[in-house]
């Protein structure tokens, strides 16, 4: 049983070891904590004008004669409203539509750009290069595989239509002021990172002056999916989380509504919070056993 | 630096540290290894009989005037079709209908039933307790939040109707020969076990010949999700995994498209698997430090 002494050498390992599970793994073990991005999909959903109009449509709802209670619907809805993902066949020729966008790509370390004051400023904002480079000064670069989303607090606006598009004329695309992505950014990332997913929580990734929608054409090209109308993203940490953007698997899709949620927002399985715990857990150990 | 040398008591924890690390933490790093359980959303889903068509419509797809590809569409569905979640609600009055179950009662860990040689040998084969025993006994008891998933081999058999329905008279369900639970397994689980989901890879939990559906009530009643049509189970190991059951966010929904998944298949972010590659490691480094 020598090797339980607490000589400063074992000290440290055996700290080490039990406190870097603690902290580590401390969150795994019961339950998976999960907070969900998705709004509720309903009459009240946001299309963009021109979209048919979201429809649900009780088909049973009672007793029946076998004795047991039995509801039943069927709903229709356009792809392309709620929270929902752009497949880049939405805005590029012969790119992937939904059902050919692995589940691997739907997924990923979540990056949350923080404009909330810019956008509070100025609705018209887009987010620019030096924003991701801010987010980069503060938690490494962006990684790989990562679902990378605009936090402009926009989705508390959500469903009022007049305070999401910023206009009384909600039908009217030319009025409309919300903020999005800044082409240059969009370009950037496809340029210089390696991610998945890019998202907004307003309903477009371009911002609602654009008539070219060049963050749109931009990812899509790259064949990068888009996700608009997330919701929540204050509940969750700008680094440190997994994105899955689970997106209803409809053949021939453009787009489509998802179900998107994040998880590992404590115990971190990904790079940057697994190399924070290491460091942390290491000097403790180092103080406690030389201490 | 006298901490890092080979004495016994020292390679053991450093053997330990390293070992566990690599092992248990290894996939973590790069990426999210992920199976998709879902079967594709299109005009061959598989709906019960009297259920209103699948549709699809192309809204727009092609060149715009602004010079930029563009495609939307729309869809039409019934709730229950292709790999799909059952609110408690579709078969229990006043129990929770889709937008009310949170993101974290939809995932948990993976427990997969394998009875795919008593299905083959009897379409009509229903899950029952003995089979949760078997795994229980091998995997050890069933874990609180857990996702209960049968597989019978079905899933092979989508989108023919005839052969997933057992049957030429795919709109006659008195002719239905396909497998689901025992409601004694279900009502076993609803009494012994804290589980989140309990699903199939068949059109139903109840098997083909029933007109009563025991499983689907009992199920309900005590507020636990279904799930049908699952797809890929012999793709993901029968413990270790973690099941995301990601459903629209259907406003009202007795039930929804989902995109069903798994992940940690190989270091499983669960007590099960942490406790085995905790006893493997453990197992391999008093080898190595005594041999
Ligand atoms: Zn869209
Ligand atoms: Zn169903």
């Amino acid at each position: 049983m020598s090797w339980v002494s607490v000589t400063q050498p074992n000290g440290f390992l055996l700290c080490f070891v039990s406190v870097f599970m603690v902290v580590y793994l401390g969150n795994c073990v019961n339950g998976i904590p999960v907070v969900d991005l998705t709004h509720v999909q309903d009459s009240n959903t946001i299309f963009w004008p021109g979209n048919p109009q979201f429809n649900f449509t009780i088909l049973y709802r009672g007793l029946t004669d076998g004795g047991y209670w039995y509801e039943s619907n069927a709903i229709q809805t356009p792809e392309h409203g709620g929270t929902h993902v752009d497949a880049p066949s939405h805005f590029a020729k012969d790119k992937l539509r939904i059902d050919q966008i692995p589940m691997s790509k739907l997924c990923g370390p979540g990056v949350i750009i923080n404009v909330k004051e810019k956008a509070r400023a100025n609705p018209d904002y887009r987010v620019q290069v030096s924003d991701l480079k801010v987010w980069e000064d503060k938690y490494g670069r962006i990684p790989d595989g990562a679902v990378v989303l605009m936090n402009s607090g926009w989705s508390d606006k959500y469903p009022n239509k007049t305070l999401t598009f910023g206009t009384e004329s909600v039908n009217d695309p030319s009025t409309f002021h919300f903020p999005g992505w800044h082409e240059d950014a969009a370009d950037w990332l496809v340029k210089n990172r390696n991610v998945n997913v890019v998202g907004v929580d307003t309903p477009s990734n371009d911002y609602g002056q654009s008539t070219t929608f060049d963050a749109h054409v931009i990812l899509a090209t790259a064949n990068i999916n888009g996700l608009e109308n997330v919701a929540n993203l204050d509940n969750i940490p700008e680094a440190g989380s997994t994105i899955y953007v689970a997106v209803i698997n409809l053949q021939d899709g453009s787009g489509g509504p998802a179900r998107v949620f994040a998880t590992n927002l404590d115990n971190s399985v990904n790079a940057a919070s697994f190399s924070t715990s290491f460091k942390w857990v290491l000097a403790l150990c180092i103080l406690l056993t030389l201490g």
